[in-house]
């Protein structure tokens, strides 16, 4: 579990480091909505090869400073990065759209009712 | 683009209320590395269903108000949520590794030496 | 498991069908490499959000007539269609590069040496 | 475009050789439906990476013996042999599926009528 002291990391700055990093390569020009998401979809793919094999047993989590939590450390930071992009590229509020969400599903699924019951598919 | 009034929005915070969520339904036990990354492949194919057959010269962004902007963040929420919580499972400081990557990649990419050259692959 | 009075289906011909069936349609000029692959991506969500909550013990196939087997046949065509697509426009003969694919991996991992040890990545 | 003298490769072929090249390793233990789906996510992700920055007036296809027709062949290989894995693994008989789903979507989309109008999302 992440530790409580961790430092605020807000997703508007991160989004605009991403911009201002990308505007300072003039590489605003790649980054269309197809484009993004397949970077998206290339840092996925390397998460999914972190876990892929990993036995039941061993799945649960990872022991901190092992190889596999700063594989996902860093695999994860990637698929954020394109991410908070992608959300500026497609004039979205990420933050925002997520708390609105998750607002959502508070609703949608009602602690109560669903208690240790699957999610269900829509 | 994104505007600049929004509000903050701290990943911990997001973290955070995800835990809650999950923890609420009990359904902590479902959400090991691998059933979270398949989650997140999901969220993110419903992105890529979104633009997949964008013309070129409609894949730059998105009209205020415009039902592909609206689904975007619909869609890209979703995908935001699952990777907060596969961090969070992970044992990852997703803000703090996000913020170390981008430092990286500002050193990994001068810009003076990449203005206007595509990124190379690895 | 498959039965094995199946019959012969030929990636070759499931290739032309598919080509012919865009171009009756006059979609070829939407299959490019990168709409394809989000296409791909997209079928490829749909399978990972059918499996993602299966518990362990019921992630190891499917039952003969289940709902499962029926909806995973039906996604893992629509991969296998956008698939066998995206290779023709590619340029690539899908059938040899497997079959060549397949004798590369039974040389660098010889079964003496491999057996039961997970594959390592690379 | 694939050349026409391409011999033909049966999926079902195919699918004995992974079956075997699986047993003979003793890897079908670590094979379960969730484990391949992430490795094809792994490998779906790598042919995004092949693609994601390519400019769209490159993005229609290959050049004979370029350097992407090759790494995209190895790619995409590796996607269908994780493919007709999972689909043994998931009990479907993958070419079957196929056939069947082709002869659906040529009911489902009738070329009178969508001739050069982008398919719509279900």
């Amino acid at each position: 579990m992440v530790s409580d002291t961790r430092r605020m990391t807000d997703l508007s700055d991160v989004t605009a480091r991403m911009r201002d990093f990308t505007d300072a390569r003039e590489w605003a020009r790649f980054h269309d909505l197809k484009s993004l998401t397949l970077a998206l979809v290339g840092e996925v793919g390397e998460v999914a090869e972190l876990v892929q094999w990993l036995p039941t047993d061993q799945a649960g989590g990872t022991m901190p400073g092992s190889h596999l939590r700063e594989r996902l450390g860093d695999e994860l930071a990637d698929v954020l990065l394109y991410l908070v992009r992608l959300a500026d590229v497609a004039g979205v509020d990420l933050g925002a759209e997520a708390l609105k969400k998750l607002a959502t599903n508070e609703e949608r699924f009602p602690a109560t009712h669903y208690r240790s019951v699957a999610p269900e598919r829509r």
